[in-house]
């Protein structure tokens, strides 16, 4: 697909991060502890239109920030997870997903089936599409819940962000 | 481990971001496309001390932002990017692993070994501990390069962002 934005001639876009990071870079605050001092991993969508700093009132230093197509909870967050209790401290879990999310845009079966006619294989990877995404942030709560790798599962709580008005809404997590 | 922070209590953490996000959606910008205006995305580490918004110059609705432990691509950054460019447009990649990372603190064969003595099981994941930002950073973009269902890998470009002044330093992907 094509998007009309006039900044993006390919290769054009990495030189302008590189050149906003060296601006950046002049205010930096310089080294912080290795371990998220506020003990909380995000769980998030990749979505462009989440910036997790911003949106939850974190500061750097603070929560690790965990995001893929989706923010469905897939072996990598697990791994992610596991590293980020046992080896950097963090205790609690947010998982967010969010509204007019990509992930809705087709099933596991017809990207699949694109992918094979496309590529000529299917991926060994699962897709994880979803049509609900309150839905899949009970299933997203359910999967951290159930693994024997991450030990603190006390406190884990879904939301769904909403990207017309940049607000977090509850998932009741005991419809799951 | 303990970290000292006094605002860490078992579930104040996630009160203070959804009061924090009450007061951002004050201000929210309203909806944008779902599709990433820069066609651009980030891979990076899941690390708290990384602002991927603030340190790159990206506004709401440029960039996908995927990120796991280590900013290594695995399978599952596979399955986000593929949909990033497939459905979403997007048509660069940026890598960003960074310096003081907490994958160095272990091994795979020692983590996985604790994992199992622990837990009383090995994890069917991969860790993907690394020893050296650089060399990871070059092993995550040749992992982009052969992959089969990722279509556009022109521009792929890998980055180590040191913690201590907020500065990325290109990786060489020549050497890898």
């Amino acid at each position: 697909m094509e998007t009309g934005d006039e900044a993006a001639s390919v290769g054009s876009v990495i030189d302008a991060i590189v050149a906003a990071n060296r601006a950046y870079a002049q205010g930096f605050p310089g080294p912080l502890p290795t371990a998220p001092a506020h003990r909380l991993a995000v769980v998030a969508c990749m979505d462009s239109r989440i910036d997790l700093f911003a949106s939850l009132g974190l500061n750097l230093g603070q929560a690790h920030m965990i995001r893929n197509a989706g923010g469905v909870v897939t072996d990598d967050v697990i791994r992610s997870l596991t590293i980020s209790q046992r080896e950097l401290g963090t205790r609690e879990i947010a998982l967010i997903h969010h509204t007019d999310c990509g992930l809705l845009l087709f099933t596991d079966d017809s990207f699949s089936e694109q992918l094979a006619q496309e590529v000529g294989m299917k991926p060994t990877w699962p897709i994880e599409a979803f049509t609900d995404p309150y839905v899949s942030v009970q299933r997203s709560i359910t999967r951290v819940r159930r693994n024997d790798f991450i030990p603190h599962t006390d406190v884990v709580r879904g939301f769904v962000f909403n990207v017309a008005t940049g607000l977090l809404d509850e998932v009741d997590p005991a419809s799951s």
